[in-house]
């Protein structure tokens, strides 16, 4: 695999972007969101995306020069209507009023319609950090994943992402999918001609299976917990939650109605709202104890975990964001590494758009 | 097994926290508490449970007279100190600010801190419902699990609740331990000499068991997940998120630090805070749509996941509160079904403080 410099993905995603039709500051904007997804090594949702944006935009079905207006608000809430254009926009903007609201009401909690896949949760909910606020972000997405006792998917992998400050330590950042894995490993374990492990995926009828391809076949992602025994109502609320204040909540599409982000998927005949939804919120520190105080009794709760013995076999007891942290480092020392179709996908927009992708 | 009626068991609840020094007010308040966890069927946090308290106040370990105070806010924020008493009235109180700031700040969020178990989270999330608003409550408490990659305990259970309104349907209540199982489980599985799934408990060196007393041998609870192939890290995630905003932001005991609430165990030697933490919300639904409509998507949401086809062998699919209110109906009508060791406990109360239990 090649591997390519933050700056040189940087610029091209934010050029192809701009070939769309979307201003240059919001093109740099989302290419921050991407380029993100990359450095902290959840290349699922990195520049892969890129080319199904583009072809969204090519079937018609992306708004590069939207309107994002807050339509409703009070003191410590807002809903934004995203106008139809890529998740990251309407997003910033979102986690920006949300920060502004906490600043005077404390805290502040912003529900988001009219949007679409925003990319990774945790990038929203980070920019809180240097706030002194705890940032959340959560998003609905295409029904995938089956309530326990349902056949049929009928939520998204509907990540949950927390991001809370501390002082000496690197903060605690939580960024996971309410499914045990993600969709990804079914892909990967269908490319290799393996098996997943039970937990992961039901058949048509509902019936446990480690088919890979299951979902292309009618069946469903489990929530977390895999099964009733082992707690997958609990991943059912959990999905069922990010849901409701995203998508009810904010006047978007929920549940089996939010749209296809793939072009060569057609658009539902039903509809239950405007777009995809999100829902962020921005707690400030001070609102609850002095800011000085709380970090330090982050770091010792973080030295606390970090400090117990390990179960056999395992070196060490992880905080929340240790690997994203330790793959950007890495990444940044070493470069971006990307799938030969990943690669492909690049020297074809390239072409397309005449943005320059290879020089060598 | 012998049944009871509500207001038996009610005013008999009542009466033993007179006893003990709350005051009638404070006694009708947290009896409720303990009642709606038998009518939801949660008998685990039930009655059973006075006893214990009963013994941490002969043990003076709780206070009957509590000053409980805000000691800090913002428009839409506020820490409370619940004064070392049973953790209903905290609880009861810091719902209620919530309510009250969510009213002109649009959310209100109210960490608690120097308080107890608090019996069942959803009681207070559901005290938002009449004010169309959505409610959340979530607590930490004494460690039993154990993080990914632990050997040892370090978190509770710790619950989250969240209850949502709806218009024609009944409300959306969810109310889970981030745990694939509760404790009780375990208790009934040693008792009844038989082995535990797998998935929900490891032995003292981290090794995954089916030995329902491995606890009681310096093991753990597993996080919801059960294993890391499973998402493990993701209950984990939960389970310190809860830990982080009840207790490092309100100022109690966090993780290892949570005081026990059995009267026998020895208090720690270390704190990081002051009691027990508790963490609730309160959103008010007109600060993001008008009610009406919202209520009308939540109806909508309801039915369209109770539409959906089941998955083979299953009747139906569930939404969160389902098979609470289920047992809520049940149990009114036929009477609370208490274990012989419960009801010999409430004889011994009676016994102990003159209060009438038995009158047959």
């Amino acid at each position: 695999m090649v591997k390519y410099s933050y700056s040189r993905l940087f610029d091209f995603t934010s050029q192809i972007l701009q070939k769309m039709g979307f201003s240059e500051d919001d093109s740099v904007s989302c290419a921050r969101v991407f380029l993100a997804a990359e450095l902290r090594g959840i290349s699922t949702h990195g520049v892969i995306r890129l080319a199904d944006y583009f072809k969204l935009w090519e079937a018609g079905r992306i708004n590069v020069t939207p309107d994002i207006r807050v339509i409703h608000e009070s003191p410590g809430t807002a809903v934004l209507d995203g106008d139809g254009t890529i998740g990251m926009l309407p997003a910033i903007r979102a986690m920006n009023v949300a920060i502004a609201k906490a600043r005077t009401a404390g805290t502040g909690w912003v529900a988001v319609r009219n949007s679409s896949n925003f990319g990774i949760a945790g990038y929203y909910a980070m920019t809180a950090l240097e706030h002194n606020m705890i940032g959340f972000a959560c998003t609905n997405a295409s029904p995938l994943v089956a309530p326990t006792f349902s056949a049929s998917p009928m939520l998204g992998t509907n990540p949950i992402a927390i991001a809370i400050p501390a002082g000496q330590q690197p903060p605690f950042v939580a960024d996971f999918a309410t499914t045990p894995v993600t969709r990804g490993k079914f892909t990967i374990a269908a490319k290799k001609g393996e098996k997943l492990s039970f937990g992961y995926a039901q058949d048509a009828e509902g019936n446990p299976t480690d088919d890979p391809t299951a979902i292309e076949h009618g069946g469903s992602m489990l929530p977390l917990g895999g099964d009733r025994e082992h707690g997958s109502h609990k991943g059912y609320c959990l999905g069922a939650i990010v849901d409701i204040l995203a998508a009810v909540l904010s006047g978007a599409n929920f549940g089996p109605f939010v749209p296809p982000m793939m072009s060569y998927l057609p658009l539902l005949d039903q509809k239950s709202g405007e777009g995809w939804g999100h829902f962020f919120g921005a707690m400030r520190i001070d609102a609850f104890m002095p800011a000085g105080d709380f970090k330090e009794r982050m770091d010792k709760w973080i030295v606390t975990m970090r400090g117990v013995r390990p179960a056999k076999g395992q070196e060490r007891v992880l905080i929340p964001g240790d690997p994203e942290r330790e793959n950007e480092e890495r990444i940044v020392r070493e470069g971006i590494e990307l799938l030969p179709q990943v690669v492909a996908d690049m020297i074809a927009l390239a072409k397309k758009t005449g943005v320059i992708f290879e020089d060598k």
